[in-house]
């Protein structure tokens, strides 16, 4: 008789925006006159820009012709993307990173969610609170993350890594011994971001304890300030202690495209074991590879009209981001983020749970956002707005929220 | 300190066709005026079709505008293509499956390297010998496939169902209780496919042991006998018992493009929890959806225009799989498989080992196929030889191979 993955069973309601997809919902249809405006998921708005366009037309072409088609993709990626990420991404930045250190993939979701998978299964695991919900649940999956607690909202066997207004959400290094450390910066949900000497820090700890940290950069396209590294490689000793996962989602609009990448480094050995061979071995197992159209896409990002026109997106959502941050400010709220990151951070006025600010905001303004405590126990008071939105739309609900 | 999982490192030596792909590259190095013809991987040849191209085009153009622009789809796949699916793969067949049994994925290989997730870790796996690699491999990396034997070349947790020329390659049933059993029809490596009877003595056996059956449908576009199910669905008790994966790979020419689907019924439940609710508690925890541009082509491939042109592309294969039989044949081969399937599986003449044959071919014909025993113990002193080439390759392999 087959049994299931019972660790399923400890995952925690449904996914944090299939609750808000529901309330929406409702909402919505009880009041069908409303014009609800949503700065809740963190979904793009902007159309692909015209380099993406131009590439995805030709690569299509090219798969119309016997003598230009392209099947099966290398596992990897295509060098010609490799190459490109490697050069603009990394030695452009001072990063002595390899190509094939470099693994093509179809985003920084599914690589979040899979690399747990070359861990040992009682490696402990420590996430900041409030976090990105894939580390954890994808660990729920695995087996590692112990038992939940309802009165704490916690997995007994993961290490929570307490960001609050007090350490301006830059969490103190673990005090029980972690081995995995799950780092996001600029942040997903507090739009924070980590300076060099913060990340240094965390690189310096990871490296002296023997742990691993998984680097999310997805938003690293919006980082203004000079002292916040782009990449974890920017950081001595980091390929020794660092994976690093990176998407085209947010900065060229893929998110319905899907590619994005690893950086596992040669550097990075484990009990005599590369890291970078056993992902390598992971994707060649279980993955077949990004569609050639969207890798072209991908490299064209990197062109100098694609460069610019990322650019150019990138300042549209920022535009938003200063919009919120001023309005909400000058009414009152205390807020977090939308710096290095399209996302506003904000504590909730008057005591409100989150999920009370996010009714108050749906049914008095009309705007929907994302309640903080679906990012963790220590989101419970804040609220996620996201900049990503139209410029129309996004003053609007500004102006709601303000008048409120 | 971090661990690694040791588990993969029970993998054994390198995936099968990155070892033939060095010995390819060794002997072509060595002899750069040979012509060297491929009928080993199983790629395709052939472009993409006239209407999938077009719906290619203008999906892409819709990413252009902002009024037409999609952000992340739906985590299961688009209403459109779940539709067209369940209508013209099931409906049109007699197959009691709903929509929201379909799940769109990137193709068969991730579904079924990942599909072993949900299942507990305990759980006693069954696979045929000859077998597509990936069935093993992911769950040896999962840890249920226990020790390797290098004297047999087995696995001691894993149930081998004997694939041999004396029961013409369908496996009889397993003799130790089995609870995930890996069944692909029509077969890779050995081109065999089951007929109803057949099939059916496994969803009994699968029914009454509470087993369930992984049924790989990737090569269901070259079935041409009519008692042969393309859909493991067409049998009744299977919607209790069984999981089937496709792929637009084989039937489309998707191998670059990466689409497929798993269907898991909603009737498969065990230990009070269905199967259904899992898969889609994985997809939306780990993965993001196939691209927009790639679901829309996945719909033209079920246009009428589209139906014709994909059987033109099966056609164009099965006329190469009937020159390599009859070819051969009459070189005194013994061969299987090419009736319902586009794989040629041959007894390797003069006791010659699958290897020995292989180099053999390699050097006195130009000709790659894959060794059997890539695929197993008991595909020792076999190969395959696929039918994705173009005619004129194909052609001349096979009178280079007859005149040997």
């Amino acid at each position: 008789m087959v049994r299931i993955n019972e660790n399923y069973q400890k995952l925690q309601g449904s996914y944090l925006f299939s609750t808000i997809a529901k309330k929406v919902g409702e909402y919505s249809a009880a009041n069908p006159d409303k014009k609800i405006i949503r700065l809740g998921i963190g979904d793009v708005t902007r159309p692909l820009t015209p380099s993406v366009i131009s590439a995805l037309h030709a690569s299509v072409d090219e798969m119309a012709d016997e003598k230009t088609f392209r099947g099966y993709a290398p596992d990897l990626g295509y060098d010609f993307l490799r190459h490109a990420v490697c050069e603009n991404d990394f030695k452009a930045r001072g990063c002595d990173i390899a190509e094939d250190e470099i693994f093509i993939s179809d985003g920084a979701k599914p690589d979040s969610g899979n690399i747990q998978e070359i861990f040992d299964i009682n490696c402990r695991i420590a996430v900041c609170d409030p976090v990105y919900p894939v580390y954890v649940d994808s660990n729920v999956m695995a087996g590692r993350a112990g038992d939940y607690d309802k009165s704490t909202g916690r997995y007994s066997n993961i290490i929570y890594l307490e960001g609050t207004a007090e350490n301006n959400f830059s969490p103190d290094l673990p005090k029980e011994p972690a081995d995995i450390i799950y780092l996001c910066s600029p942040n997903n949900p507090t739009g924070m971001a980590m300076n060099k000497t913060e990340l240094g820090r965390w690189v310096d700890y990871a490296g002296k304890n023997g742990a691993v940290i998984i680097f999310d950069a997805a938003y690293e396209a919006y980082i203004s300030e000079d002292d916040v590294p782009h990449s974890i490689f920017e950081i001595e000793g980091a390929k020794e202690c660092a994976i690093e996962l990176r998407s085209f989602s947010k900065n060229a609009g893929f998110t319905g495209l899907r590619l994005g990448y690893a950086v596992v480094p040669k550097d990075l050995v484990r009990g005599g074991v590369s890291l970078n061979s056993l992902w390598a071995r992971r994707h060649a197992t279980k993955y077949n590879g990004a569609p050639y159209i969207v890798q072209r896409a991908g490299e064209a990002v990197y062109s100098s009209e694609g460069k610019k026109e990322i650019r150019g997106l990138v300042d549209y959502y920022m535009e938003n981001a200063k919009y919120i941050a001023q309005g909400l400010k000058s009414a009152g709220y205390t807020l977090f983020g939308g710096v290095n990151s399209p996302y506003i951070w904000l504590a909730t006025p008057d005591n409100m749970t989150s999920w009370e600010f996010f009714d108050h905001l749906l049914e008095n303004a009309n705007v929907v956002g994302t309640p903080g405590v679906g990012f963790g126990a220590c989101g419970e008071g804040y609220f996620r707005l996201t900049s990503f939105g139209t410029h129309e739309n996004t003053r609007e609900a500004v102006d709601r929220i303000c008048s409120l």
